[in-house]
């Protein structure tokens, strides 16, 4: 498998990677910040694992599966944490997180 | 300005990311690699800013402006150096760089 | 110039990198948090930049000392926040932030 | 378990993932980079695990241990390609990643 078999996962978990990192930006600001640590905890970790899976997958690396595995199971704990708050950027996030781990739950 | 504002800009450098990592990884299975090292290279590097460019914006960071001028000037480069071969995945990378260079020199 | 003549810089930007992301995890613990929104943006923004720099460096980059510029400037504005703090883990960033910082001004 | 029980392994894996991103520089440099194509894939992927690996340590992630372990074999299969060269770079690439997988599989 390379990079254009892999093209709705790289784009889902590019999209996941920029929608955590707006909502961990935008948790920041809000007035109840202290109920929305674990939101942001949770955004920066899925950042993280998304872009990497994403950059695994355009490598063609023989780890896609494994870091998407990986990347399924922290964008879910993050999804969980986001529906519980009634921000946009959260539910945005739990969308773009949920879609992120099917994706990479199917690889 | 934010995520919103930011999004087409943020989604040309994530995909200029991926494309990038792509034409790197096809570089090293091409029968004229030695023809291809400075591609490799550039690759690399634009990889690198692009993610950077697009997660400084999605922070809504006050340094996204001048991380997308790097980013411009390096995407064109790369673009510079794709152009010069028939490859598919370098046509590809070619124009995903020239797309991006153009919106991140919009910022 | 390369990695080995720039050791000692991409040394100081990785450190800074996992200090900063120690610090804004640490800040989102803190009881205090709401006091602590701008030190975790920047951690978050510093932490991006100081990898993609000593990522260009270690690359050898062409690019490496415009990079190195922007990140000196994230640098002392991280630590110019985390010194308004009595934390430890922010005390800790804001040393490792203006050392990298003058590490990269060097450049 | 936090930024300063992780704090070897943190240190490991950044040093690992500078080494990488030198040794495939480098080895776009060589006379024979035919010969280096597998080891300049290696590089690309080990690099961007073991900066993910520190990045979710240094935050105190709950997946710190699972993207080490992940991290530890990509790192020892990096070793035994590079193993395979006579250059400085590759050897000390071989080295930073035996003693990075070490860390990692002991967390």
């Amino acid at each position: 498998m390379g990079y254009h078999e892999y093209k709705r996962c790289i784009d889902a978990c590019l999209q996941c990677a920029a929608v955590c990192n707006h909502c961990a930006s935008s948790c920041l600001q809000e007035a109840d910040v202290q109920m929305m640590t674990r939101c942001i905890q949770l955004d920066m970790e899925c950042a993280a694992l998304c872009y990497t899976a994403a950059q695994l997958m355009s490598l063609g690396s023989s780890s896609a599966k494994e870091i998407c595995s990986l990347c399924a199971k922290v964008c879910n704990d993050c999804a969980d944490e986001c529906e519980k708050h009634e921000h946009e950027h959260c539910k945005e996030c739990a969308d773009a997180c949920r879609y992120c781990a099917m994706l990479c739950n199917n690889m």
